[in-house]
């Protein structure tokens, strides 16, 4: 049994969903381990990870329409708004969606279907850099 | 250390929770890992998983029901209406679920409370044979 | 490789977010394994788990009073209405959150962001005593 840990950075402009599916696969490309499980945390949480479909990028414009009407970005309805009106909407968001994805390998493929995608789903408005902690376990 | 991957098939007759935790159960009882971590990742966007009760189906129906008012089958709301009313909905109830769980075995069991199961969670109509990876890692 | 198995309870006084993180550490931190995999289960389903902020508490205030307005606790709104007007509310928050988290350990430390906690999501008006299943896979 093998194990490496790795971090990912993104920059982010704004609110909205990047795909990193080809950064983390061109990463397990390089890897000496062929099959193993995969573990990603996002180590933020005003940003989250979602599996989602890469098909029709209206699907990703629909994602954060629909999360901005749930969860609005008004300072009379929340506490903590000492970092800015974005900032307690983002963390319900990451809590509504998710702040680790376990993944499979498989003769160093992700194990995905045929329309999915790695999303890092971006909450705040303002640019940010995000750091994605990859740990890979197997042989 | 060994890793065994396979594939489980559920055939959907729209929307709703289908128990497959008999499935993952029996064929986890028939493998040569005693004790490890078994990884499920369903291969789609539209539909998701998620540990719930097993006890009274009426939490099932009002699971589904709940989720309906939350993100309705209204096409103005969208900007991804080509593949139907409920398909932009199904991959906004897939992104506030699961598309994937890992759970632990011991024994061959699955460490799961008194009361919890495996569901499917089925967002779309019409009938669907959804593909669940199982990925089973341990020795 | 090794696994260890590990219960963590929790005594839970009502609605709100539980910071655990110390508990689970310490545990990690007394076993012969320095890197590997931490896949914790909560073995309800009327109480989930996240990831969040422990900076201040009141992101944990809004994050239990936006849920509890999401999910309103109004029995008309439920089939499901025999275990007291919290318990399908406490169903569809567990489902919108996680019932499980899968960690990565490197040197006996829990790969977290600096502001990053792990929180026991009580969705029961009630007392409750709850298990946390740890899962300690690695070498």
């Amino acid at each position: 049994m093998q194990q490496i840990f790795h971090e990912i950075k993104i920059n982010t402009k704004g609110q909205g969903l990047y795909d990193f599916t080809n950064e983390t696969a061109s990463w397990i490309n390089k890897q000496k381990i062929n099959n193993g499980i995969l573990n990603i945390n996002i180590l933020h949480t005003s940003a989250s990870l979602v599996i989602q479909e890469n098909a029709d990028s209206d699907v990703l414009y629909d994602l954060k329409n629909f999360f901005n009407k749930l969860v609005p970005m008004e300072n009379k309805l929340y506490k903590h708004t000492t970092e800015g009106k974005d900032d307690m909407p983002a963390h319900i968001k990451s809590a509504l969606t998710n702040n680790q994805l376990t993944l499979s390998i498989k003769e160093k493929k992700l194990i995905l279907g045929a329309w999915q995608g790695l999303y890092l789903f971006e909450h705040r408005i303002e640019k940010h850099t995000r750091l994605l902690s990859h740990h890979f376990i197997g042989d």
